[in-house]
């Protein structure tokens, strides 16, 4: 026997119909790359997403056709997020910082139909434009004064042409909230990137989990900046969440540096923020190194990969902005745990706190989490034990777009490739990638508490620990490191650094100081880089 | 084409496995019947709904069968919510409240197979036992030292003997999440009862929209008093709710007046409440005679009936309680609207957020709302006109349960019968159910506001307004008043209290002084019952 309540689909126009009639005069605020600060309405975003959505009919983009993005964070953006899912088609995010050649496979892959960019891609669009044989047309984000005097791209479309030539007037239709929505990339190490197909049905459950008050916890009394792209995984669905709790935006464009970020968040009185640690740690230099403070941001969410206790305490010790250390991926929309002291941990003295947010913290409602050992049985939730990371929800991937075979799914659970413990309260912990966990003598270590350690040293910059390999052990821990500029930091004194931190025999063998680390396309290390440069270093020496 | 994400449904069940591995050392605290304080956790909680699940198994209750409960706010009252739901029968809470013709009534509508109880309603129980003929089992919620020594019930159970009798293993059992949960019926001034049949997806759905940071911001660092009846629409969803978000419950039970509410806010912590206009007047009334404070009450949501602006500015300025005036319906699940005062708004200087405060709010996420004239064409959001509310919505009913014809909805919205405005900002204000409106010469004058202002004089402790026929305006306000003990009241000086209050052809015409104003089962007033006495009150002046 059904419940008798109206059959009315979760569907992502719902949201910004939502945030035009109660909260039509929201500010939304955009650093562009035309250089200026621009200012509109929730209000007018429905307004300019229904031009764009009949634009997009004009150009005969049918339900489900594919159309792409290669944008930093703006209004422009988020009125295509709402075009381009409202009228039914699919959003492609493309990440702009990937090879010429993977983002032509991808867009070529997804078979996408129209790409807009932002002017700062014109050279990569030029270059993937005729290699995509199913884009039909291109359109530069910006208006006719900036467009750009020649190109090599054949009939370039004008953003802002494009909108005052269509209606505003526009029916948002309604369909199945299974349809797909938008479409994401992952840039996996090995293989072919691997694309996450969303759903209106994944992306509303979605925001409703990821604003909840220990989540999230955004209102329409906040200012939100979000600092994670719009193409790593819908920037961690603050574009959705926002016009669900009316939230004002602040999209800061291409100029993610320290200064840059700590300007815009002044003036706008940005209240609350997330990103990637490699973006606070430019942020977070910039201001003690001029001795700024941070006036209105309240607390900010960081995940993307591990964030290490140093970067913790200094937010919350220095300037009283309040950490929430996340986990998620590609796969889980992205949003997984979240960690969030509660009030009783408020009796815990300071280092013990610090112990708790260095966890990944709980499952948001809707998300459930275990670990499982080498053969997929069940290990225990005691904080102690580490098993692969396995989940499962309405808004974890299934499968993968034009994926071949059966998918990546396990028993109904997605196996996040992440090795993690769970303790009795819930609080999950990642300790390594499983393909970057070191397996010394049959024990493995975890590689991101070597690395916070290394961080947590006053001279150095930026540290990774891959698994070398060893004549008796099998691999052992070696550590990267990147000093800070002007500071004097030895092996030794590094490795005596570890004493007391951490069990003896998961002290690193040795130290390799270089220039720089390699970072992904989505900020991440590219542990797999390292390997290949130094997997025989302690052979070497033995 | 679909999203790849996997097909999980939305599950009463998943509420209870979240609470209890994230928040499995939570706390449930119940005043009973039998005069205890029981304590207990949400893991406890679990084992005791499945060990329960297995009781209704072994009782043969399937599918979609319906287990019926008369009983207050306690922990086993929440144990039989998840059991009867999450095993996929249907959970219908009878309002004790109700005449026993009507309870008889209700249950035998219901179809009802087995009905918990709570000790205090023994009586009712016995009297309409022998006339449900579907019901094959009563159980007494109590343990065997409290069972009632000699009762008419022929073999009356013992709700822990039945637990203590079976296993809490149990694997909650997967189905559609369109699948109904709960039932509960609505108490019209005219005809018989109908029933409003929940799903399991508009539950869960209803629960994210009402935990938002601007519906009632519940955390896992609050204790959340429902004071709102289990019995009263699912008591606004703080059963559920309360898992989502792992709060900690403290469960009120039969004792509902001032003195023990504030017993138990000030002995539990307790941060968050909700419950209807009646309640908080018994408890601030016990406050202020007796000098008391609430030492951590932060927040209540005060719905059900329209909420007087003197008891917004008493909690508010005198106890530092910030009131959430909100607005919903049986057929909403409730919550359809809440009135959050927004960072803006603090400029405003006091009356003016109060007047904000005394709207219902803006819809959440999920509940469209318009207003409309008589003819159903849609009327401006200006915050003037006035029009039937109509609302729709995944959690908004479509039907009534074994309903007859085509239901209540037209054109896909459900017409609330309240009539209100809506302004440019989305805030919604109730001025009158459209059956108590007067129809003043044409004009329609709202009773809310009139009451409200009634209230608002030190003298009255309640007030309700009523159309009464007029000789040459068709009807014209009549207010009865309910005067304090031992203060003195005129008609003379009640009315001028209007003046400059209101547009002066909105003064009600008389007043009539009265013992008492009947309240209804759920606390609302009967304004039929006092037309009925009277309606040609000023017809024998003229």
């Amino acid at each position: 026997m059904n419940g008798l309540m109206m059959d009315r689909p979760l569907l992502i126009s719902s949201l910004l119909t939502h945030a035009e009639s109660q909260h039509g005069d929201q500010e939304i605020v955009s650093r562009r790359v035309e250089g200026d600060l621009h200012r509109m309405t929730y209000r007018e975003l429905g307004q300019r997403a229904r031009r764009l959505a009949n634009a997009l009919a004009a150009h005969g983009i049918g339900h489900g056709e594919r159309v792409a993005t290669l944008a930093w964070n703006g209004h422009r953006h988020m009125e295509l997020y709402y075009a381009v899912s409202g009228s039914g088609a699919v959003l492609h995010t493309v990440n702009p910082r990937l090879h010429a050649d993977q983002a032509a496979w991808i867009a070529e892959h997804a078979v996408d139909q129209i790409l807009f960019f932002d002017l700062s891609f014109l050279p990569l669009v030029e270059t993937i434009a005729p290699r995509v044989a199913s884009i039909k047309a291109f359109v530069a984000m910006t208006d006719r004064a900036h467009m750009p005097a020649s190109t090599t791209i054949p009939n370039l479309l004008c953003y802002e042409e494009l909108l005052e030539a269509h209606s505003p007037a526009f029916d948002w239709p309604e369909f199945d909230e299974r349809s797909a929505s938008s479409l994401c990339y992952t840039s996996g190490t090995t293989g072919n990137p691997k694309g996450v197909l969303y759903s209106h049905r994944s992306t509303v459950l979605h925001a409703y989990a990821a604003a909840l008050p220990d989540a999230l916890c955004y209102s329409g009394s906040d200012t939100v900046l979000p600092v994670v792209p719009m193409f790593h995984v819908n920037a961690w669905g603050i574009p959705y969440i926002a016009c669900m709790v009316g939230a004002k935006l602040v999209f800061p464009g291409p100029r993610l540096d320290g200064p840059s970020l700590h300007e815009l968040f002044e003036a706008e009185g940005v209240t609350v923020s997330a990103g990637v640690p490699t973006v606070w740690q430019g942020l977070l230099a910039h201001v003690e190194a001029n001795g700024l403070k941070f006036s209105t941001m309240r607390r900010t969410v960081i995940g993307g990969s591990a964030c290490p206790p140093a970067m913790v305490q200094s937010f919350q010790e220095r300037h009283g902005v309040q950490v929430v250390h996340a986990w998620g991926m590609t796969e889980t929309s992205p949003l997984g745990s979240v960690c969030r002291l509660q009030t009783r941990h408020l009796e815990l003295d300071a280092s013990q706190r610090l112990a708790i947010q260095a966890k990944q913290g709980r499952a948001v409602f809707g998300v459930e989490m275990k670990i499982v050992d080498a053969h997929g049985e069940r290990l225990p939730n005691d904080g102690l034990v580490t098993g692969e990371l396995m989940v499962r929800g309405p808004w974890i991937a299934s499968g993968y777009y034009r994926g071949e075979g059966a998918g990546p799914v396990v028993d109904g659970w997605f196996p996040t490739g992440d090795v993690s413990t769970i303790d009795a309260e819930g609080f999950m912990q990642i300790s390594d990638r499983s393909k970057d966990v070191i397996k010394s003598g049959g024990e493995w270590i975890g590689s991101i508490d070597l690395e916070n350690i290394a961080v947590a040293h006053p001279a150095v910059a930026a540290a990774a620990c891959i698994a070398a390999r060893h004549p008796k052990w099998d691999e052992r821990p070696l550590l990267i490191v990147v000093k800070k500029p002007g500071h004097e930091l030895s092996r030794d004194e590094l490795l005596g650094f570890y004493e007391g931190k951490i069990a003896r025999w998961w002290t690193p063998d040795d130290v390799v100081f270089v220039d720089s680390i390699p970072l992904g396309g989505t900020g991440k290390v590219q542990k797999n880089v390292l390997r290949d440069a130094w997997r025989d270093h302690l052979l070497a020496q033995a």
